[in-house]
């Protein structure tokens, strides 16, 4: 194939979809045709990507006739049903929903730590990792080729837009709420009070508030979410028996998830070298000077690509351990950016077929 | 002594002196008088404790004749001076600052978990640990009596109110600002311009974001706070040998700190059983039932006096750890309350010598 490959978005409209157009746009001499297709309600908007107007189509089998590669963002069961369909109409698929990724014969793959993967993929499909890991693992993956991982302990400070949207919107609506009350925040119930039944995807009050949950619960008091971490993490790392533990934390950010994370290697670390493997590892930007008041954050990763990490600290107790603390922004690295680096890399083997 | 004992407050127009002065309030059979004490910028000034206006007055050593116990709550630099004369002057001091936490000679004391402690006191003086500490110490005390603690992970979630009423202050402003501007925390930067130089205590903006740093910049990149955490920890609990790793961040909540745990004990853990030692751990109260939306948040215990844990997971990949996450109020017991009981133990002492 000489000419450019053509890519379909599915789910062009949502908060994922918007930063997509914005992510095509700056990328302009990838992908030949670009489709718009979202659910029948969407079909007939028009979306600017690339500086053109592109009418939205409506999801049915014939839109994915001549797409070379289809990025997904929609709900679980979506993906479930109009992946194979895709897929049998010839586009490989890039999915950024949790239907596939724990499927043997899926993917999940990140292009800075195993593009590899991506080559195998039987069912014509390639999973794209949920934002939580896909915020630490780039940085991880950097250490754990020089150290090899052995164990994982890390606590999430995940923003609204992780839940969409309605996430944001119902932050901003809460802090609108809460602001200018001085005496909030100082007494048990107040906040709750204050923001009444406006609690949209979340289970309790998120502004001036920490919601120790997210997703679904699954046995013994884990959550979805806090699995997701443990299992996509051994999948892309190829670690099968890797041990994870993961708390998983609401916290009231917009956009930009955190997390703190304790890494347990085979081979002993040295904090100096860390520092040097994560400044030279791709997607990756190093910001720690405590002392000058650098430490990732989201309001400074927020819209960025990279891997924001630092506080990169040295157990004290165990010669194999580093304490470190990452920002990324979970609707670019953590979701868009991801599956737009996957497909640049199926364009690139496209092409050259 | 028949009477009961007099109380000295020192530090009473503090955030901390403010609680405490509530405490004390609702404890009204303990004390016989209380002295307030502060700077002299404050001596003069009427506040009211258990119903009654008692006037401020200046720190000087002849304040200290006939107290029995002297509470401080004031900078390391003030306790280290003024904490040894009031001792000299017959007074046992509890102070809350850092300046003897680490002392050999001076006792650190949590109710809950070593009270026997209190009563080995060389220089007159028992220190109140560090809030952070605080928040998890009840609980992971009341595990470690059955288990056998050997290390502990934690990531805090910490409130604003932990850098004083100016980082209230400081939060409650920078809420006002960005509330109402849709577009904030959307893009890089927005947040630190909507802003400004308003950052109070802390080194970054609060609202809308986290901020992976509390205290002060020691070796190798850990921060004062961290390390609080691991050597009070390791003193408390009479572990000199603990292994500790924790991530201090700073989060935009007005009161209430929250703590990620991973702890790892001696003995296998039983998630049930755990639930029940915490279940009947006083100072304790068990959250547990997230499909129920109960997890321990700030919303719910800020102004309240026990610990909060929740979210109790046994490792999946180790017997012996269990995750859970536990919230505090920072001002009760991650300062005044934990004070006053300590008091309270010494009130009983006195009374009954």
């Amino acid at each position: 194939m000489a000419d450019r490959p053509t890519l379909a978005v599915v789910g062009a409209t949502g908060a994922v979809g918007t930063v997509m157009l914005e992510l095509l746009s700056s990328r302009k001499n990838v992908w030949g045709e670009i489709r718009l297709i979202a659910s029948p309600r969407s079909a007939g908007k028009t979306l600017t990507v690339r500086g053109e107007e592109v009418i939205v189509q409506a999801l049915a089998p014939e839109v994915f006739d001549g797409v070379d590669v289809a990025m997904f963002d929609v709900p679980d069961e979506v993906s479930l049903e109009w992946g194979p369909i895709a897929a049998a109409r010839g586009a490989i698929v890039v999915d950024n929903s949790g239907a596939f990724r724990m499927d043997p014969q899926v993917p999940l793959v990140v292009p800075e730590v195993n593009p590899e993967a991506a080559r195998n993929r039987p069912k014509g499909i390639i999973s794209n990792p949920n934002c939580t890991t896909l915020t630490m693992i780039v940085a991880i993956g950097a250490l754990h080729r020089e150290y090899g991982l052995r164990e994982l302990i890390v606590a999430s400070y995940q923003a609204a837009s992780g839940a969409g949207q309605v996430g944001v919107d119902t932050l901003l609506n809460q802090i609108n709420k809460v602001a200018g009350d001085r005496a909030l925040g100082s007494r048990a119930g107040n906040v709750r009070q204050a923001i009444g039944e406006d609690l949209g995807p979340f289970p309790a009050p998120l502004a001036l508030n920490v919601v120790p949950w997210a997703g679904s619960l699954r046995e013994n008091g884990w959550s979805s979410e806090e699995l997701k971490v443990r299992n996509e993490s051994r999948k892309i790392l190829g670690l099968p028996d890797l041990k994870v533990s993961a708390t998983c934390v609401r916290v009231p950010v917009v956009t930009g998830h955190s997390l703190a994370v304790h890494a347990v290697f085979g081979a002993e670390v040295d904090a100096e070298e860390c520092n040097e493997l994560l400044r030279g590892a791709p997607g990756v930007v190093l910001v720690d000077d405590p002392g000058a008041g650098e430490f990732p954050m989201p309001a400074d990763a927020v819209g960025t690509d990279p891997t924001w990490v630092g506080r990169i600290r040295k157990s004290l107790d165990d010669p194999r351990a580093v304490d470190l603390f990452v920002t990324g922004d979970n609707l670019r690295k953590g979701a868009a950016l991801n599956t737009a680096q996957i497909a640049e890399l199926l364009a690139v083997e496209l092409t050259k077929n």
